[in-house]
């Protein structure tokens, strides 16, 4: 398992390739949650979105043997645009497996830092069985999506990022709310915030109807969605929590929240009105929950990631124009 | 005439009040321009423009005896909101008076800063005189919303923290772009950019039925819009260059810029897609004037100023998700 030293390390390597995204804070929000909201916004990291500190970090600590031949990832587009744009970075090839349904501004971009695309369908076809025959075939390294050492190191420096901007700023962290679909980002992160701010509570937060995470804190094991349902937060459709992921979250998180479609679209308005910050579905359900009141936020210091922005306008517009 | 050193100090009355937004890049925006393209997202700032840096310099520099009673301002809503949120930290009340069809986002916000405001009809009444009539009842102080040397300096501060911050990453700007109404951001930005980087040059971006600024750049003196034309890009509307502003403006820019209707929607879908970074119509028309090629980009190192984004959400998803 990785541990705090692994996060600084990869904190390290993502020296001026990653964003430093600053730690926002808003009149309105503040009000609004009748205490001080910090807002990590990932939106604004390269790719938008916070899997490019994961991917390069993985890929930047792949030795030159396992990178030549170049490597391969699957995912609904978060984690791909994160990989081929850090394959790119260090002039190797990378084939991403997508879901048909992905939104087209996720294939577009992952196509544009010079990736092939594979797609696949998301209710009919296995990803990590397209994805291992490809793999096999061509010899190509697989970069996980969360349930690997150095892509939890590198998403933890969102975290380690959150702990540093908030010291700077003077503020003790109550509470720290971070999306989960394969737990990656909140177990790295966690690592980083457990070393630097070991008060603070922190929590996962999902969409109603795919908790697992949340389900599999309670239960002490992992346990699953049930399969077949939809959500508008694509990035967060992971089955089941992770190994990894969960081995660490189970010691380091204080639980898991869960939050509505209609949360989640208040939220991504709120984030437009105030913050000017566009957030896809998944990428809104943290601040949904400080919005919503999914925890006590009065007079209380919360930070909450904006994980990720890539969302298509007019998906955007259907679902937060019907909201006003 | 201000001069840099107002700038500076107007930098040193907003440290801790206002944000110093950062300065962005982005790798889909560098190669569209084929250059390099350096955003300054003003929409991040308090108030969600840059208004916020001018207000707040002049009220913070008003004789106790002329602030005792509260400011008046008219505006069609950046300014607005940054006199109100301005005067609320100052603990003194504000006027504000706004045109009757300003977005709603922009009189709602400025009544949540704690304003009162009057509303009144763009088409068939004159707004200074509305306010003369209010500021005389009431015994108020007017904050100009360009044609002041504390409003110029403060706005200044924005081309002040480009210069630092290209300066820092090692950039060496060829040119800036700035929109522009009455002209207040251009000329306290000339300001500190003609000091800091005196080889960079500066031009205004204006809407193609309201270049009032291009066009009396090049005649030498201040010429007038025609009246009753209309634009999506409502914080820029003025109807002719400011005294103090145009006096400045002469002598520092390079020129004046225009973009249409279509270059801003696109512009504004483009900072959706690419920055996570929602735009007003008349925040987005530097960035149109790079990505549409009004000057050349190709090989070049160009800043331009999001300067604002307060827009509706419908009103957005109608101007861009049209652009689709």
């Amino acid at each position: 398992l990785p541990g705090y030293a692994d996060v600084v390390t990869a904190s390290q390597r993502l020296a001026g390739q990653a964003v430093v995204t600053p730690l926002l804070e808003n009149q309105a929000l503040n009000a609004a949650t009748g205490g001080r909201l910090f807002i990590k916004p990932e939106v604004l990291q390269r790719t938008g979105s916070f899997k490019f500190r994961g991917a390069f970090n993985r890929i930047a600590s792949l030795p030159d043997e396992d990178r030549v031949n170049g490597v391969i990832a699957y995912s609904s587009g978060n984690h791909a645009q994160g990989v081929a744009a850090a394959a790119q970075i260090h002039g190797i090839p990378s084939v991403i497996v997508m879901p048909a349904d992905a939104p087209r501004i996720k294939v577009e971009n992952t196509r544009s830092y010079g990736a092939e695309v594979v797609l696949y369908d998301r209710y009919h076809e296995v990803r990590e069985e397209v994805t291992a025959r490809i793999q096999q075939e061509r010899g190509l390294s697989l970069v996980k999506p969360y349930d690997d050492p150095f892509v939890i190191a590198g998403q933890g420096t969102c975290g380690l990022e959150i702990a540093r901007q908030a010291e700077a700023l003077g503020a003790r962290l109550d509470s720290v709310l971070i999306c989960c679909g394969g737990g990656g980002l909140a177990a790295g992160s966690a690592l980083a915030l457990r070393e630097l701010s070991p008060r603070t509570e922190i929590y996962t937060v999902e969409p109603e109807d795919f908790d697992d995470t949340a389900r599999s804190l309670l239960a002490g094991r992992r346990l699953s969605n049930n399969p077949g349902l939809r959500s508008s937060c694509d990035a967060l459709l992971a089955p089941m929590p992770g190994e990894l992921t969960f081995a660490l979250n189970k010691q380091l998180l204080t639980g898991g929240l869960a939050v509505s479609e209609v949360e989640v679209t208040a939220a991504m308005l709120a984030a437009f009105r105030n913050l000017k910050l566009v957030v896809e579905p998944g990428g809104a359900v943290a601040l949904a929950a400080a919005l919503s009141g999914k925890l006590e936020t009065r007079g209380r210091t919360i930070a909450v990631v904006l994980s990720g922005g890539n969302v298509d306008v007019d998906a955007f517009c259907r679902l937060v124009g019907n909201a006003t």
